[in-house]
C-alpha cells in the first residue's frame, strides 16, 4: 500500500426534499466569506430540464427564504463549453459574486468550477486547463446534482472542451472541490434512460479507472471498489431493466449515493489508478460530441481487451501472472472459468452486454461514428506523451484500442 | 435508505514515517487559529510504550522543527479516567494552550478529546458525558495513532470512566473531530498481540453496530460493511497468526485503514446502528477494567445469539423472516446452510471461533471474571431507559445477553 493523504471536506446533503436546504446551506458559506446573507451569488443551470421541472424555481424560493440574491447563468451543455465559462468569469467578475452554486449534472459543475477557478486568475482559464499556470485560488461553489454519473460534487476535477481546439481537457485542484452537495435521487426519477444509463457508465468507469492499479496488495479498497461496483450493476439494472424501476426510490438513491462514492477518491486510496481510458475517451467525445457515459461504454471494454491481449505476452513491467482482469471478472460478474485469461476475456463480453443491456452503445458502429478519424485521436490522446498508469498507452497502443472499440 | 448529511473533514496523514508531518501539520492548524507558530501546545500520551519507543522523541522533534512548544501531559490508561482528564483541562486553562495532539490509541484519543470539550466549558466536564449540558466548542485536536481499533482519530465520539461512580460513558459532538491524524502502520510493528487482537474486535464491533439495522435495503452501505468485515478477518489472521505477520506492512496497513474507516460513519450511512453491544460493554470494562475489545468479543457473539432466538419467536417490530444475521453469516464468513437460521447460528460460532483464534475470551470463564455482577450491569445498562436500535433491550434482556456470555 502506498502512502496517502485523505481529505474530503464536500458536506453531502442527500435524501428525499435535500434541495430545499440550499438556501440556508449557502447563507452559511455567505457568513464565513464575510459577505453577509444579503450576498448574491452566481446560479448556473443548463436552463432546460431543471427550469422547466420546477426544480430551480424550488431552489431560487429556498435561496430567497434565506436572503440570498442571485445572478442566473444558464446555457451549460454536455461538455461544457469554455466559451460560456469565459462568460461565467466575467459576470461574477462584474457583479462581484463571490460564490457559485451549479444545478445539474457533471457538466453544470464542471463549468462552475472552471468559472471558480478563472474568476481570480490574472491570464485566461484556458492556461488553468492546458497546464501552462497552477490554479492558486478559487472561488467557493456547491452543487445540486440532478444526474448521478460524474460524482463531480465532491471531486477535485473538472473538463471543460475548449471548442476552437476541438479539445477536451481535465483539471485537479482542491479549492474547486464543492463545499456542499444537495443530492435528492427523486430528482432523478424523470431522467430519460439513455442518460441514466450514460450516467452509470460514468460512474463504473470512475470505480474500474481506480480499480485498474499495478499496486500488489489494496485490499480494502479492492473490497471497496468490487462491492461499488455491482451496487452500480445491480441498481443499474433495477432502474433500467425492471417495470416501475425508473421511480424505485432506493434504487434511485443507491446509484446516486454510488456515483458521489466513485469519484471521491476514498475508492483510490494507497495506490494510483490507470486512467488512460476516460483521455481516450475524452477525444472522442471532443471529436464527436457523444456523451461521455456512452464514450465511456465503448472505450473501457475495448481498452481492457487490450490489456487482457498485452498481459498475455508480458510486457510494460505488469507482474508476470498479472491476474487483476481475473479478478475483475471473478469479484464484479461472479466469474471462475478454467484459466485467469478465459475467465478475464469472458468479464469483458459480461460487461459489453451490461452495457447493451441498459441501452448503451459499445463499439462506433452502434453509435454511429466514423473510423477514419482514429489515427487523428490517436495522435492526440498522446500529445504529452504516452498514456496511462496501468500500462503507458502511446499512439500505436491508442489506435489498437480504439479499432478493438469499432 | 434514509436520508443523510455527511461530512467528514478530518485530514488523514497515512503510510511510512507519516509521523514526520506532525510538526509541519500542528503548525499550520496554529497559524489558522492566529495563535503564531511560536504557540504551544498539549501533548497528550501515556508514557509508556510510546515514550520508550523513540516515538514521543520524533514528534518532539518535529514539532521544533515547525517552531511548536508543547506542555506535555502523561497518564493516559485504558478506559481513560476522568480525573486526568480535568488536570488536563486545568493544565490548558492555566497554560493557555489552543490546541491538543494525543499520541496513543482510543484512550489517548477519547482523553484529548474531553480535555478539548472541557477547556471551554463552564461547568464540570462531566456534566457534559452525563448530557446534562450539551458540547457547544472545542479546543481544536489531533491524534498520532499508535492502534488501529477505536476510530476515534476520524470520529466524533469519545468515551471517558469516572472512576469515582465506576461509569464510563459515551460523547458525541461534531467539535471533537480531529483536525488531522496522522496513521503509520510501522508503528503497530511492536504492538503486544492482545492489544493488536483487541483492537481487532474494536474495528469490527465498529461495523457490525452499523451493519444491524433494520433499515431494509442500504445495498452499497452493506457492501461496504461485508467488504471491510472481511478485510479485518483476513488481515488479522495474518498479523496474529502467520508467522512473520506482526511484521507484514500491507497486513499492518489494511488492519489500520480498516480501524479508520470502521468508525468514520462512511459505514453507517443512510441507516441507524444497534449499539447496544457496546453499552453493555461498557458496564463490563467499568465494572472490571477489562480491554474494551476483549469485553466487545465477549458480547457482541452473545448480543448475536440473543437475536437469533428473538427473531424466531418474532418481536419487537424487527420485519418477519429477518435474514440480517445469516446475511453477515453469509458474507462475512461465507456460510450458506439450509435454512437462514442455521446459517445465522453457525455465523455466532465463526465469530466466537475467530476471536479465540486470535487469543481473545469470548466469555466470562474465558476472561476470569465473576457473574454475580450481572443483574447490577444490567441494571445499570437500561439507567436511560431500554437501549438498542436494531432490537430494544430492557434489564431482563440485557442480563439474558450476559447470560449467553457466560
Amino acid at each position: 500500500m502506498q502512502n496517502f493523504v485523505y481529505q474530503n471536506s464536500t458536506k453531502l446533503i442527500f435524501g428525499r426534499g435535500a434541495e430545499g436546504e440550499a438556501g440556508r446551506e449557502t447563507a452559511a458559506v455567505l457568513r464565513t466569506l464575510g459577505a453577509g446573507p444579503q450576498g448574491r451569488i452566481l446560479l448556473h443551470h443548463s436552463g432546460g430540464f431543471a427550469a422547466r421541472s420546477g426544480l430551480i424555481d424550488r431552489i431560487k424560493g429556498s435561496l430567497r427564504e434565506a436572503g440570498v440574491g442571485w445572478v442566473e447563468l444558464t446555457g451549460v451543455k454536455p461538455n461544457p463549453r469554455l466559451s460560456l465559462v469565459r462568460e461565467g468569469i466575467a459576470l461574477c467578475r462584474k457583479e462581484g459574486l463571490p460564490f457559485i452554486l451549479a444545478v445539474g449534472g457533471g457538466s453544470a459543475i464542471d463549468s462552475a468550477k472552471a468559472i471558480a477557478a478563472g474568476v481570480p486568475y490574472g491570464g485566461d482559464v484556458w492556461e488553468l486547463y492546458a497546464k501552462k499556470a497552477p490554479v492558486a485560488e478559487a472561488l467557493p461553489l456547491a452543487a445540486v446534482v440532478t444526474i448521478p454519473a460524474s460524482g463531480s460534487e465532491s471531486s477535485t476535477s473538472s473538463v471543460i472542451t475548449n471548442e476552437e481546439l476541438a479539445w477536451k481537457q481535465g483539471l485537479s485542484a482542491e479549492c474547486i472541490r464543492p463545499v456542499f452537495a444537495i443530492l435528492n435521487p427523486e430528482l432523478t426519477y424523470t431522467l430519460p434512460p439513455y442518460q441514466t444509463a450514460c450516467g452509470v457508465a460514468d460512474m463504473l468507469a470512475h470505480v474500474m479507472e481506480r480499480y485498474f492499479t499495478r499496486e500488489p496488495q489494496v485490499e480494502l479498497t479492492d473490497e471497496l471498489c468490487e462491492g461499488t461496483m455491482r451496487t452500480i450493476v445491480r441498481n443499474a439494472r433495477q432502474v433500467l431493466t425492471t417495470p416501475g424501476g425508473a421511480h424505485d426510490y432506493d434504487a434511485r438513491a443507491e446509484l446516486m449515493w454510488a456515483g458521489t462514492l466513485a469519484h471521491n477518491n476514498l475508492l483510490g486510496l494507497g495506490r494510483v489508478g490507470d486512467w488512460a481510458s476516460h483521455h481516450l475517451e475524452h477525444e472522442l467525445s471532443a471529436g464527436y460530441d457523444i456523451a461521455h457515459g456512452a464514450g465511456m461504454a465503448i472505450i473501457f471494454p475495448a481498452w481492457l481487451e487490450y490489456n487482457i491481449r498485452a498481459d498475455s505476452s508480458g510486457g510494460d513491467g505488469l507482474p508476470s501472472g498479472n491476474t487483476r482482469p481475473a479478478q475483475f471478472a471473478e469479484k464484479v460478474w461472479g466469474l471462475s472459468l478454467r484459466r485467469p485469461d478465459e475467465t478475464a476475456r469472458e468479464g469483458v463480453l459480461r460487461l459489453r452486454e451490461f452495457y447493451r443491456s441498459i441501452g448503451l452503445p459499445v463499439s462506433f458502429t452502434d453509435a454511429g461514428l466514423p473510423t477514419d478519424g482514429i489515427p487523428g485521436m490517436a495522435r492526440r490522446f498522446s500529445r504529452f506523451g504516452p498514456d496511462g498508469k496501468y500500462r503507458k498507452l502511446d499512439a500505436a497502443a491508442a489506435e489498437a484500442v480504439y479499432r478493438l472499440a469499432c
